[in-house]
């Protein structure tokens, strides 16, 4: 087990009706004015905002909307909501939505104390030294920015996509009400699943050695997403399921489940070309890039995959064959893709084989060639694994 | 699932060499004066206070030392800090050593801005408002202090021991260099194995419907522990095995492995009449009481101890008789206790059968009859409880 550091201070209030209660979170973090920031229509629509508002009135705490969040979300919609908060004297801000809306709510609480264009500090020329607090309603269960210290912004001068991360982005709150996603097209329930699972399988490709616990604790996290989903896809007011998606999409990414071990984040690096490209949402493109990367990388450790196979996917071992049996549990985890309805190869996503030289170009200048942890990829590797795709 | 609220704030420094972090994690808690908080003499004689002291200084921290903390804390060194930190404008606690140091501390800190006498906030006569940052270096994983709300405290005045919680008491952080239990006694070190375990069978235990996740959860840092113990018991200087058994014992106590689940802390209401009475471990008393709890309760949910004894002790199924599956885990677990050199009767541990109306009497006045959530327990079951114990 290496060493490590585990911080994750927000505070999560979870269940029914809890949406209710942010006014008087709000009023805890000491806010003395707000900007609630999200996406499109659907939060109005379902009286969610109409609900944020009214919490806040009752406590007296002023708010500025703004909406438009896409997903991918855009560095234009961060410089608006600096410029806001900024002329508004906002204090706090305040994401309705899912990891497209906090990602953004992110980039503008670290941008507004940023002395400078805040795309520096996903460019690697600055680093967060301080942001507002921001707090989250979350709809979407995915991308686990609920908890992270996570934020993707793409830049839509030459769209590149470009992560950063800081313990002083980690929301201070993170209202969870499982009811609020029910009305989830069945889509984007199933590409939040591919995420979640994403961010677990990224911490569970590992050479690290003596990490049996945090193995057992991710096996046990990616069971329960399997089985939830699953229920979810036929049931979807299946109260249970739901809340067990939403909470597992936290623990897949607060860092609980990656301390101790060293990490990997290569297969979100070939993602990222995907949905940066196409506009693509980001767990389908998961589930295409996924088993390509697990099929190219599976000698680098058989006896890893193995595992998976056996523990998560049920499948038989094997000992005189370890390898298809790692093999067998990477077409499980295809088939499973399939069950709930996600792409598994670039044609289904409308990528094109034709640009994957596009896709290596930018690749080279997001993370630069050889990366990975798992398996040290090269140019070369990645083409083959774009290819392993198509 | 049921609704929750998880807040676990405490910045965890763990592995190799992190004691020598403490001068910079103090600094950056504000702290102008610190209590180092501590039992006996055995940190002294491993230098770890020393190299506490050298870490302080190196920050020009100043400080004052009160050691003399036994197992099952006492109020009279609590109300003996509370004097010393007012005296001496002391703002920080740094707790050295295990739960009974860190419990301490907390009294200390939470008594400190109390007005009135501590033990009102044990006795339930009134609760934390405010509370002394405390931070924690861990020599002895198990009560999970170093991350939970709790502390228990035994009053001198008629042996009471009482236990509270409050989020204001979470440390604010906690060292953890699994280094510093390789020396830790066989016996001690198996009753945290014990302790922790205990604490998650208090919350695995719960007719909670939808809770698979943490039902998985659960199970995956049972597996763990056992596995790590049973490598320990042979091997004490082990690091994976130390480290697996230190980062466990903070899981098992920190909420995580509770929310969304009634939870039950029966048996440690029954175990605390024997450690306050005989001055016995605290996870030896736990040893002796689990399995007897489990015994008496097995048909209150013959299923959810048939899922333990599948997952957890690899019994195998036998879907003609749940009950003969239920009970043989509750054996092995038994068996397991033993292995490690743990009490499993009344008798190991100098507790008498002539003493349970005794024992009956003090749970009547800590707890009340009938108690429980699990199965309600009332005086005449907490008395065959015993019993088994015998």
């Amino acid at each position: 087990m290496e060493n490590f550091r585990f911080y994750s201070p927000t505070q999560f209030v979870f269940g029914k009706n809890t949406e209710n209660e942010v006014g008087k979170l709000v009023k805890k973090a000491k806010a003395n004015k707000v900007l609630i920031h999200y996406g499109g229509g659907s939060i109005i629509r379902s009286g969610l905002l109409g609900k944020v508002e009214a919490a806040l009135k009752k406590e007296n705490i002023p708010y500025i909307l703004l909406g438009g969040v896409q997903p991918n979300p855009r560095s234009g919609l961060v410089y608006q909501g600096i410029d806001l908060v900024k002329k508004e004297a906002i204090d706090f801000i305040l994401a309705v939505g899912g990891g497209s809306a906090i990602d953004s709510a992110k980039a503008i609480a670290a941008g507004v104390l940023y002395n400078g264009d805040f795309w520096d500090l996903y460019d690697r020329k600055a680093r967060v030294e301080k942001a507002l607090p921001v707090g989250v309603i979350l709809t979407i269960p995915a991308a686990g920015s609920e908890a992270s210290t996570a934020t993707v912004i793409t830049n839509e001068n030459g769209m590149l996509k470009r992560g950063m991360g800081s313990d002083l982005l980690r929301p201070v709150f993170a209202i969870m009400n499982p009811e609020l996603t029910f009305t989830l097209p069945a889509y984007q329930t199933s590409a939040g699943v591919v995420d979640m699972m994403s961010h677990i399988f990224e911490r569970y490709l590992t050479h690290t050695e003596g990490v049996e616990l945090t193995d057992y604790l991710c096996e046990a996290t990616l069971k329960s997403i399997i089985n939830a989903a699953r229920v979810v896809v036929h049931d979807p007011l299946n109260y249970d399921a739901r809340a067990t998606i939403c909470w597992a999409g936290t623990i897949a990414h607060n860092g609980f489940l990656g301390v101790g071990r060293e990490e990997d984040w290569s297969t979100h690096g070939l993602e990222h070309e995907l949905s940066a490209l196409y506009d693509v949402t980001h767990g389908a493109g998961l589930a295409v890039m996924f088993p390509a990367y697990m099929k190219y990388t599976v000698d680098s450790d058989i006896e890893r995959y193995r595992q998976l196979a056996i523990r998560v996917f049920g499948v038989d071992d094997n000992p005189n064959n370890p390898k298809a049996v790692a093999l067998e549990g990477i077409a499980r985890l295809e088939s499973f893709f399939n069950e709930i309805g996600m792409p598994l190869t670039f044609e289904e996503i409308g990528a094109k084989k034709e640009d994957i030289d596009k896709l290596l170009e930018k690749l080279d200048i997001n993370r630069g060639f050889p990366f990975g942890n798992f398996q040290k990829l090269s140019r070369e590797d990645a083409r083959k694994i774009y290819l392993l795709a198509c």
